[in-house]
């Protein structure tokens, strides 16, 4: 039977964890730190937990370089969940800065309440969504389920400039649609399914000069940690923890504080009634989140201790922090897709060179014309050599390699030289 | 430092599990099976995930005796997650009942909206409440929130009955104020923070002889898998797993088969919107999640694995299932209760004895007259001896001694005879 050092595991999420951080945490799930109690056991409302806690969201803090003006929750429900919450948490925001600028220009609640409802009615309540890949469609579909398609524009959609009407392209942001002033806009940054990952930070959604600049939202459930991102851009970036941080069970948010209270409470459910608008649960409220520093409800102190000892990890690993890890995920990357490349042949990658993902690396096999029976050899064969979770998403099939941060550069090493191998043998 | 086997933890959740389902998954964290790859590594959707969860499902329905006619949901977000999740999807099972009702009647599409419309603004629509304990009020008041509370209609308080507006007694059920014809009637079987349990099924709330019978709601997160229930009663059961079952991270449903598809699909959401009631996120609908095995989004394997060993040792202890840990349990809380009634001035039960929780012991220590000095005094001298997490809920004070079913008999014992030893000391 192989042992965890034979084995290189590729799965999409939940992925690979460090060996050292799972045996840490194996030790401490049957007794933490000499207390004879494991970590799943001591109160989400012990010192010993929110010490944990409030370790974890510092070290996130310090290894992304988040400022002092954003909150970083731990949230349950994972990053389908979050397609959720900021639907509800972002209209309720865009109604209580309505409400407040109407009471500022002096209007009292009746009219108040008439010139929203007037507002929502003529739709100038608008969701933006830049669609590239299966993940943020889901997110898209949502928001149209929870808020009313009427309420949801949708900027841009990849398949549109695909001619086989697949993912795989990003649209050139000269074609976006976006609203005039869209109570968020939302977008993925890295697609795990189609592995199409945002090169940079994109120009249109850019602050301007004065500081403002459109309420942006984004899914980075697969690439976070792995690269340095402009978190002041951003109002919100939300990511399971199951691929880059951690195991299943505990979801991150990081928010730009100026959406809480006291800047910004949400709205009273009869004002969000009285103006047809969707009242979530109360565990996705981040108002409620923030409020109980994580702990509104027994949140799973297990998974963000193996959360905090990879970034404990990462951080003892990369003075530079994030810069570090960006350098050898970049160098993997490159490894696997110059393998790939140098079998025009044999290998067919998924997405355009321009927005190729770091992390999920999808292609198909196309030697000897019969795709299917050449990406069954070539699991087979690979899965030989103990490398494994090669597999693509069954809902677009082929191989995708998921190059997270926990695959070391001996894996990538592995995998590249398979690659080739494959396609002489 | 003290070891597993030295200390009690009668904290009431994240519960203490049995020493051995924690080594097995220890290990299994580690390397699941010889496979080279963790337990919490390997993919949600690969066969090993699916036999463990089918393998849960199957032992929990054999252990609790769950008819055929009920599905078993793993979902995530905690009974506080399901606050929410019975109020999204029950108010619209009722909706989807009134359509299949008026349809069989002959009604076009744009009488039945009308009419449902009527139905609604005439406060036809409610949802019943039994408050009982802190966590049926947030059950009750998260109701109101998401419906608003003209459709919620508090069955009984029972504050009310008592002189100190405490929680601590079940009001007599004659006096219980239920709906004509309720959209549910719901309930928490055991209140963990007040210690007041139901000590059998509401009369009130039974089936008519001819099997009809009001739709029953209730909240088991502290006392499932206790005592026997009859299922066949309850349209619908939930809890969390980190009390009873195993590690926080997963939330059981067990939800009788005709709230589902095919009989009673949930409305669409242009309908809901046009009723003006709220919509739920699809992380919360027991339609998605039932259709897709509780995996329509990452679902920690890891726990539902936990669950399931906890549920392989219930069945291998016990030849009579759930009945044969109902006496264990019942032997137990005797023990505790009956040395705490020994010493009438040293302790003050606070629940009522038609109503004292089996799982969750709270009391008062009076000894002396000054409460926070003797309660101080209990709890270090029970530390001192080993016995922990005795500290009363935030809200409530006082002393709680969780006695769940990884709590062994002899640590009950022990915990009687330091009950008995303060007394005198």
């Amino acid at each position: 039977m192989p042992s965890r050092s034979d084995i290189t595991y590729f799965g999409a999420g939940p992925a690979a964890l460090p060996t050292d951080v799972l045996e840490t945490a194996s030790q401490a799930l049957v007794d933490f730190q000499g207390t004879g109690l494991g970590i799943a056991e001591h109160s989400h409302r012990s010192a010993i937990a929110t010490k944990i806690l409030d370790e974890a969201k510092a070290d996130l803090a310090s290894y992304l370089d988040v400022p002092e003006d954003y909150d970083i929750l731990f949230m349950q429900g994972g990053g389908t969940g979050q397609f959720s919450s900021v639907v509800y948490n972002l209209v309720g925001a865009w109604v209580t800065r309505k409400q407040q600028e109407a009471e500022k220009a002096g209007a009292d609640e009746a009219k108040v309440e008439a010139d929203l409802k007037k507002q929502v009615d003529e739709r100038e309540l608008q969701l933006d969504y830049i669609v590239t890949g299966g993940w943020s469609l889901k997110a898209y579909q949502e928001a149209c389920r929870l808020l009313g398609p009427e309420h949801v524009n949708l900027v841009a959609d990849a398949r549109k400039i695909n001619p086989d009407k697949k993912f795989g392209k990003i649209p050139e942001e000269s074609t976006w649609n976006l609203s005039k002033s869209p109570a968020m806009v939302y977008y993925c940054d890295n697609e795990t399914v189609d592995g199409v990952e945002f090169p940079k930070f994109p120009q249109a959604l850019a602050p301007k000069a004065d500081g403002t600049g459109p309420i942006v939202v984004a899914d980075m459930s697969s690439n976070i940690l792995s690269r340095r991102i402009p978190v002041k851009n951003f109002s919100l970036i939300f990511f399971g923890a199951q691929k880059n941080l951690g195991s299943t069970g505990v979801t991150v948010v990081i928010v730009k504080k100026s959406l809480l209270p006291p800047v910004c409470p949400q709205p009273s459910p009869n004002l969000l009634r009285k103006l047809g608008l969707p009242i979530g649960p109360i565990v996705l409220s981040y108002e409620t989140i923030a409020k109980n520093n994580s702990l509104y409800n027994t949140l799973s102190i297990f998974d963000v201790y193996i959360a905090g000892l990879v970034l404990k990890k990462l951080l003892a690993t990369f003075p530079d922090k994030v810069d570090g890890q960006e350098a050898v995920a970049d160098k993997k990357a490159k490894l696997i897709y110059e393998a790939l490349e140098s079998q025009p042949d044999v290998y067919q990658i998924v997405p355009a060179p321009a927005c190729r993902s770091r992390m999920n690396i999808c292609f198909r096999v196309i030697k000897g014309g019969n795709m299917d029976a050449a990406e069954k050899s070539f699991l087979e064969k690979s899965k030989q050599q103990n490398l494994e979770g090669l597999k693509g998403h069954r809902s677009v099939g082929g191989i995708r390699a998921s190059n997270y941060n926990a695959i070391p550069l001996e894996g990538a090493e592995k995998l590249a030289t398979f690659i080739k191998q494959f396609a002489k043998g």
